[in-house]
């Protein structure tokens, strides 16, 4: 699989054929396609990469020509050995700079390269899916195109307007965005000022800093087992020991927290309370009061992830965890590109003095802060309820979305089949009954136009491959009944199982409180 | 003086008085305003915070009714020691967390504190300066108010232009915005295409990713003396340990880089090549020659800041070191905030492949990538020349005030004051006559509402104290005329020198091939 962004440029004057050879040979000249790898096949490729199977067939031409690639009748094309990757005649248009600087044994020890999960490979591979229940994305269509284009006009309105994006930005964010963090927190039971704030570039920017404000390489940061793949990598990034906890009805297993907190000194513990990801398990308040607990007992910071807190279908919103931190211990962050869009890289951090301290320093040293007019934007969404209705509005449309996955999971998954049943957040976790071989089972659904987010990729351990993520967001029901009946086909094809329809009815795990029928750990202790 | 931020919510419903008394508690008890330390006096106070000196007043009176600070008729307002810092009654408003936790032991070591540069203070401070020549801010009234509208407004224009907001960025950035990022650099002499382009969170994220990809604790990075602060600021967030190469009228010392290289293997040297930061010299194409030698030589590669580059008043314009690059080990960093906004978030990176790649595994694990809407707008201004209106406009306009500066500081310093004849940037680099106090005259000149950056900030062992930075981006003639009079009469206050009108012809450095006049370095050898 061609594992590589390439992005056509439609619009340019250099033909298709010509860009997609030079992007090639690049990849192919820099190693990112190693030599005696093969390349798809050109329907394959054509599929992934939206273009024509003639301009695959004569970039690989091309290819042959320059003795980039060989290929071998009824084998395929491959990528020559590096004796054939000699320097080209110089003058040459293809010809490879004189003196090729070794970057490779420059990079910092400090940040070593974290494996990039198998969900990352989706901006590489285009966007040619059609039931694509991988998630990230949301549907232009759902977005509140007036408010939107009405603030982001705001910041240019006036020349007395245009002078707060003449100042450079405050490392905490916009004073009036961190305002109104505040104040719409008091909805999450948080009680804070605009002081205690920070404007972040999302929920991943959020981990991303605490976790370089924190951890050094070789110390121990603890997460929940299936767990968010981003924290995973930011943590990675900073040379952390990753240590899952498992996840069960519940939510995190606090007596297996407290197993490890004994033996090992732990930096910072990772939780996704409001909404478990990727389970959509909801923290029980018995685990809330373990979790703080143990927190307290050994000094050890929280990381409260509230990524999907807007998001909730059925039943009481859960407080956030930090609303019962006392000591200031839970650093909680809160993001806006999952209800508005991905592409908006805002999110927001509470947290004590001292660490927002740190910070505002780290910010200064890293990017000086975020963009304004997105800050600006965004504050005038929160003070005008333009931000609140259109909450309002993606909860019906999600909950109607969950409802038909759950509904099309009971019609088209074999007997043996598992998932949860969120009341909150975008995701639905399918354990897959015994023998099913992942590899086989991606391809098979992608043969079949669907994609979906491979358990491993939330796994820090390799495990996970007996289970997969469904998002809800970006499909309609439509979409994901049909989608959900490929998957169930193909994956009746490995098991050898037979459609029986009405009759399946898999034990389904509920998420919330006072309603587990098992009480048990979903994918076993780690 | 007060070092913290104080942001006044004159919307809402809390009496200013409020607000400050609040903001100096926490301070207080958080630690930030250590016991013992003098409050400003009121009309200090006032001043660099923007209220009325009544409100600083009976905020003081209600931080003493409290207990928090103590006052001493005749010296004025201390923070109250920690005894006195005991917790207040349960219940009570101000009462601490029951269990205060214990962030500082907790932080990284692998991101030590860095200094935080002076000129930072600036945010803190406020903005109540009359003269304010420290830059970082653009004149709101130069920036062209119609074209950014309708560039901001653009993905807004319809939804099929909202689909691209509603997937998840790209790490590298927009494949539009790469695309005239790479034709806009043809300009600068770089043959790229958008595979080789980077978009980042401006200039000082481009010398963080870079040093955050190359540099452990404890590695070497070369850099310009007096260098721009905010790179030094990125190295020591990596643990580097900075080597200060000094700065002539030809630009960095390559004599002295080259014996540096001799004792010491060095990671990375950071320049600033087309207008040194903060002195204005252009380097020499002597110079490049030689640094380029080294760089193949030590196979060190090379960080070219190119903050600047639009910015030329005289003279042809110099090609980026980049374009002489053959191997690929130079990294070429420009940015859209300095020309545009500063609040505009948005720079690049032109580099080799495999650094780019670890570029973008950065961005995933970091933040994801940069927000589409700004990306946008700037792709926009970029295709419809908009962007290079505004140059040519920008261009004219500081042209006129560097003209303005340079005859302001002939007519009003004293002699034994020296100042570099920069033909682009924003900054004029002024050395003072021996015998002057920094701390004094930071103080005197204050007093006469004139602000600037001291020259320490651009020196990483102290140095600089002879010397101070003059931006002329924000100030009109006029207060360029005022201010530079303001600021010699407090010079020659210091040195007991009078003003001898029309008289005093200093000795000035011009920056610029085959014009030195001395050739000897500006700072002495360091």
């Amino acid at each position: 699989m061609l594992e590589i962004a390439f992005q056509p440029d439609r619009t340019g004057d250099v033909a298709l054929v010509h860009q997609l050879t030079e992007h090639l040979a690049g990849l192919i000249q820099t190693g990112r396609l190693a030599a005696g790898s093969k390349l798809p096949a050109t329907r394959e490729a054509a599929g992934a990469l939206g273009v024509g199977r003639n301009t695959v067939s004569a970039a690989y031409a091309a290819l042959t020509t320059r003795g980039l690639v060989t290929a071998h009748v009824g084998q395929g094309t491959f990528v020559a050995s590096p004796t054939r990757l000699a320097p080209a005649a110089p003058g040459s248009a293809t010809a490879p700079a004189p003196r090729e600087f070794a970057w490779n044994g420059l990079f910092a020890r400090s940040t070593p390269r974290p494996r990039l999960p198998h969900v990352f490979r989706r901006a590489e591979l285009g966007g040619s899916w059609t039931f694509d229940f991988r998630g990230g994305r949301v549907e232009s269509d759902a977005l509140p195109l007036h408010e939107l284009r009405w603030a982001f006009a705001r910041p240019f309105a006036s020349r007395a307007r245009l002078r707060a994006l003449a100042e450079p930005p405050h490392p905490l964010g916009w004073p009036a965005l961190r305002r109104e963090i505040a104040r719409y927190l008091a909805g999450r039971g948080i009680a804070c000022t605009a002081d205690d704030v920070a404007v972040v570039g999302g929920l991943q920017h959020a981990i991303d800093l605490t976790a370089r404000a924190l951890v050094d390489p070789g110390d121990a940061v603890a997460m929940e087992q299936p767990g968010y793949f981003g924290a995973a990598l930011a943590f990675e990034g900073c040379g952390a020991d990753l240590l899952g906890v498992g996840v069960d009805a519940e939510g995190i297993r606090t007596d297996q927290l407290a197993r490890v907190l004994r033996v090992r000194r732990v930096k910072l513990v990772y939780v996704t309370p409001a909404t478990q990801s990727p389970t959509g398990v909801g923290m029980s308040p018995a685990r809330r009061s373990a979790l703080l607990a143990l927190a307290d007992e050994h000094q050890l910071p929280i990381l409260e992830d509230d990524y999907d807190s807007e998001l909730r279908y059925a039943g009481p919103a859960l407080p956030a965890l930090k609303s019962e931190d006392a000591a200031g211990q839970v650093v909680y962050a809160g993001t806006f590109s999952k209800v508005l869009f991905p592409s908006l890289r805002l999110g927001y951090v509470v947290a004590a003095r001292p660490l927002l301290a740190r910070l505002a320093t780290m910010r200064l040293a890293s990017d000086f802060g975020s963009g304004v007019v997105e800050q600006a934007a965004v504050a005038t969404l929160l003070a005008t309820s333009g931000f609140d209705r259109h909450v309002r509005r993606m909860r019906r449309l999600y909950a109607a979305r969950l409802a038909a996955l759950l509904a099309a999971l009971r019609r088209d998954m074999p007997a043996g089949t598992r998932w949860t049943e969120p009341r909150s957040g975008h995701v639905v976790w399918v354990t897959l009954p015994p023998g099913i071989d992942p590899e086989r089972l991606e391809h098979a659904a992608r043969d079949r136009g669907v994609a979906y987010t491979r358990g491993e990729t939330f796994h820090v351990d390799g495990r996970g491959g007996d289970a997969l993520a469904l998002s809800f967001a970006p499909l309609d029901p439509r979409a994901i009944a049909e989608g959900v009946a490929r998957l169930g086909a193909a994956v009746r094809m490995q098991i050898g199982a037979k459609r029986v329809p009405g009759h399946v009815r898999p034990a389904a795990i509920r998420s919330g409180h006072g309603r587990r029928p098992a009480g048990r750990s979903l994918h076993g202790a780690h």
